[in-house]
């Protein structure tokens, strides 16, 4: 079987080690891997690799993708999607293998109502997927994130400052309530436990009594940063500044939770194809790794973090 | 509730956090918590601490424990650990949270029958607990590993040479099978998949007609790396030096993972407690946190990891 | 005599390792050291510290300063500057060691005008003291802002987009010359070799004829990254962005280089208030430490890097 | 003009940066590089590679070299010189850099004398070379030593030991020196600073009355580290271990102070060459690039640190 393998969506680390993975097991599986690049947009460019062409490169602990990603929301049409069937077909590739997250898993899904065996690998940083505990690339971006938090730390208290850091995740507040816990943030602030402006501003005005500098770790896209330093400057007179970790998460070395993560999603996806599964994509809970349906992983319930929650809100409650 | 706390065993990243976490919950729970220091010697000689002691030190996220760990083989003695009861109950200690390795548990066994409340937490960079899928600081020290073993590697390939490295483990093979194929080693020798002398330099000499460098991750007190090195160089004439990780892989600040993971585990010792539970160790299944009882604990069947097992004898296997 | 120790102005890694070395040195020249916070401000508010208080403390090798630092513009007031000295005689404080930069150098020269023995040790990451190769905080700083820049690299490779990259230097760029050069960076832009917003463009959009990707590093205060990059956006038709490394770069545990350069400095500065010097100020030259008045070195022609910046012009010819 | 470089003796981090940037630099000169592979030996097999062939290959700031290097002790023979003149000018290959240490310049040295243009630039990590204040490499495997011996303290810390550490020098002691300071290791024992055994033991049993844990960082090949080990648990009465960096402290990708060391020296390189001088070494005083006749580099005085020895020995009065 003709395999191809595209990475999909924001990149994240992790997914280099997938595309190697997968290039060493097919053989014994009896099967032959096809590099595509730029995701979608490759299958309708026909931009196909060798796998021969990258084997000399040093690329598989590498952050980002060899493949290349870019966004091709064209490939919402039917149209389209038919083309790309038909692209596969005339290259003899029956399978292929989505690394990104759900709205590449998506795209997945249609093409295997189209005759295409597909397999999902979630490879996001956000951990933004409910299905799975995991999802590549998270604890790689996470480590980072606490990293820089614990990097930017001392320049805060040497001037009695309070910081506003943005963490990414993509309307989920992964990254900010383990990365916030794990260097014991002063205020956490995430879509999953909505404050308003005013609740936030009240809180570290709260903290500020009791400390010279304030850490608060706030989740992309969920307030304004800037609006929020303003706010803090005026009311809780204090030093405020604002800093935005970025792109700078999306890089890096995978960590080896997320290499032996994206080792064993590469086994799971080559044993499913080789069981002619299709429309699945992978998982973990723990050491175990699962497969769903795509259309199951898409409705799964919001993940929350129960445990985490609670013992923020108790140490919380205990610093008051 | 007064509850005493202490590290024993060999040192792991994560114990300080678990130390600051319960210093920080208990008060939420009603407790009190008393620092011992020196582990279980430290109950004998009534080496007590205050938690105000030590607020103003920053220590949460160092390596090491700050309460200190010693040998204490004097503590399988009936009558010290009825001496160590006798000095917890003059104290008003009721309880004690054990951090450290199946040892440490085990004493911790014999107290709660004695009458302390007691409840153990996992933390051994070795991952040699079998009832929890991960223990504290493991994470870290194997993410350790993947760094040295890559630093490493530029000066072994530029004068191919041949390096057998060990990691620790323990008589367990987790840091060394994990962290060998996460740097795509050539051969990972573990205790779990046993082979002789001859047939790991057979390995290696079937390597160096492929490649002209080799890394070879050997877990600790497995094999003699010196008989091993001298072997290779006679059998495969290729350079071949060795390096031990040592006491390197204890240290650092713990990952984003060991941080998360011994912040559940105090909080789920807390709750233990707060219900009048003893005799417990906690545990990780995933995200998710267990309690088991110590007994049972120790009997777990060896813990092994299949998929991985799998993909390296797939690799292997690629690479002939 | 008894010597009081500020950290004035921003905080950069090493000034704690000063502090430290000056500690120690201290009763080797029958000195003792006050510490004062917040800087020059801590002197009129009496704000004083014994050096037993921090002794506990593992601070050295943190970044930050231990004894704060506030801006305090009120010390260009003559008639608070007396008030100083009177504080400073009436607690036997004879000496003063400022650690800081040209700003800080400042007030410790009025200072030695009113009878204090003062000598500068120049810490500050934008290595914007040309009387010194360099200052304390910047070999940290800079190696920082190459990590940052390589960890971003991938993403922006795997996206085929452009990057402006802000990195500190307060109106001056050696970061951003030095970092640029270390990671091949496709256009670095300093004060110190002008150009305008349309022709960084055309460079910009020359390099994205033959590249997928650009970075670009730009000094702080140089430009508006925004307006950089809604311009190439539209002239050179590529996906752009923008990263501001801001306070990351002020973190961070001091580099060998750092540590070793602040040891020397806070010997040397010990020599001279031994030697009864006043009105000095510390630097390198290579390996060698230099003392010079603070009025020379105030004065001192700007620092360029003559071969940096010939090896940056050949390495853009080159790739024309 | 046609110029042939190689790397020769141990790698150090900093090598693969000189030949990227000779190889960027060399058409400015109207030069052309030709790559030769494992030291000299590489030239007498004729083992060349055009640039073309490691142009895709992202090796610029990796650790290590790309050309690879052995040991040659043959070339000491004069008829093996007049072959590979021979060779080389069958090539076309007029000049010659030289990456590497003493040994590797004297080799050069000899082929200037039959008529090759021969530069050297000074890479080995052990910066055992007089004539320049910086070999490249000491400063990346020096950092490293650092973070090698902080890690590892925690443990020791924990476990009230005593610990040896080993880092490499070449008989000199740089790195140890250096690094010792850096960390404020209890004891530092370098060649330039010779004790006996026993004078080791009895310092270190001094440190052992005041405090529970102590490091001791020796210069390789100094002393034996058992033997001081043993004598050390004998007289001292602590828990004594060793740990040894070795290979570790070659790799790593290079620091921002050796890549602009490494960029400085291949300007100084293309320089000299351009201006027909041969026999010449490059070297650094501060940012000031210099260049040595090679006869008069391998005759320079021994290299010392007049400054640290005395922050030393004045910290070590300081403690007693």
């Amino acid at each position: 079987m003709k395999i191809g393998v595209i990475t999909s969506g924001g990149d994240a680390p992790g997914m280099n080690i997938v595309i190697d993975t997968v290039i060493t097991l097919a053989p014994q599986y009896g099967c032959e891997i096809v590099l595509i690049k730029n995701a979608y947009k490759g299958i309708i460019e026909e931009d196909f690799l060798d796998v021969k062409t990258i084997q000399h490169l040093n690329y598989r602990n590498d952050g980002g993708t060899i493949l290349g990603s870019v966004r091709f929301p064209e490939f919402a049409d039917t149209e389209l999607r038919k083309k790309a069937v038909k692209i596969l077909n005339s290259h003899g590739i029956e399978a292929l293998i989505v690394i990104g997250g759900d709205g590449s898993f998506q795209g997945a899904s249609e093409l295997s109502k189209l005759g295409i065996k597909t397999i999902g690998i979630p490879a996001t940083i956000d951990n933004d997927l409910s299905y799975s505990e995991k999802t590549l690339g998270f604890d790689t971006a996470s480590n980072f994130a606490v990293e820089a938090i614990e990097r930017v730390k001392s320049t805060i208290i040497s001037h009695h400052r309070c910081l506003f850091i943005e963490v990414m995740g993509n309307k989920r507040g992964d990254i900010a309530l383990f990365s916030g816990l794990a260097t014991n943030a002063d205020v956490i602030v995430i879509p999953e436990m909505k404050k308003s402006y005013e609740q936030i501003v009240a809180e570290v005005k709260e903290v500020s009594k009791r400390q010279k500098y304030i850490f608060i770790i706030v989740s992309e896209r969920t307030y304004d940063l800037e609006k929020l330093a303003t706010m803090t400057k005026k009311e809780a007179n204090i030093d405020t500044r604002t800093l935005v970790l970025g792109h700078l998460q999306r890089g890096g070395s995978p960590s080896i939770f997320d290499r032996i993560l994206g080792m064993k999603f590469s086994y799971k996806a080559m044993e499913l194809l080789s069981q002619n599964a299709t429309d699945y994509c992978v998982g973990n809970k723990g050491d175990e790794i699962i497969a769903v349906p795509i259309s199951e992983a898409a409705n799964a319930p919001l993940k929350r973090h129960d445990i985490l929650e609670k013992i923020y809100k108790k140490i919380e409650k205990g610093k008051e």
